[in-house]
């Protein structure tokens, strides 16, 4: 996966994830707005994932579960500040099993040449927040996850 | 008004705000979601202020229009990720002149001996974007402002 760039620099509170499709921008955008399809692709691959909830507009709620084989859970969720189809998302995200720790996510997809070129953001409360999420390198392991997983589901459509 | 501290380190990109009431947490958590009440505090005195739209609820929006004597305005909107009356509410912001910069708000308040202290939490989207919204003193100016005018309009009532 050499188009899965992730930068957090050190002492600061943000994450920087880029990544490339072989996809336009619509179907991009359609995949990660869509209960149907985020279900597919949406956390590591040893999760299955439940959308709970998932309202994408300004205001609207959104929550996933995943789940492991042995029964455990993890559930997420957040609002939607901007939902702008097919180019920015902006919205909150907390892990509820450390609730009270909320990031600020915003996605933009940039179409050139039939290709989304996505760019993923996050700003943490604190510098402690972002290290509590990285977790050594637990959470790039899932995010590269992740969006190998929407690659593949984006080429079998 | 030696009860209202500002804090933002060099380099990093949050704003903590705190800032002490002479009122009980209810109280100063009703001012700050009741639609009568924030026209009559929120922002600086310069400003009058019109509650476009205030839905104090998790998914819940709110626009807030600030209006000068000569007609300029100010215009500011987010949504609601968490409202815990009295104690906490996590919004996002964004300043409609700069459209596309979102930061994320946390207000804690917490009571003793009747008293209210407040922590404003803000964290910006990048360094740079902490350095547009202060702007030298102005934006200290005016939260110091905007903290007074309700400390006035609490102790009123």
């Amino acid at each position: 996966m050499p188009n899965f760039k992730l930068r957090a620099d050190p002492g600061k509170q943000d994450i920087t994830i880029t990544y490339e499709f072989n996809a336009p921008a619509a179907k991009v955008f359609k995949a990660m707005t869509d209960a149907k399809m985020i279900s597919q692709w949406w956390g590591p691959r040893v999760y299955t994932t439940e959308v709970d909830m998932l309202e994408p507009r300004a205001g609207g709620q959104w929550r996933f579960i995943n789940r492991a084989a042995d029964g455990g859970e993890h559930a997420f969720h957040g609002v939607f500040h901007l939902v702008d189809a097919p180019k920015r998302i902006v919205q909150t995200f907390e892990y509820e099993g450390v609730p009270g720790h909320v990031s600020l996510e915003s996605m933009t997809i940039e179409e050139r040449d039939g290709r989304s070129f996505v760019t993923a953001h996050s700003v943490f409360q604190s510098v402690e927040d972002r290290a509590g999420m990285m977790q050594g390198d637990a959470m790039e392991t899932g995010a590269r996850d992740t969006y190998l997983r929407l690659e593949e589901l984006l080429a079998a459509k």
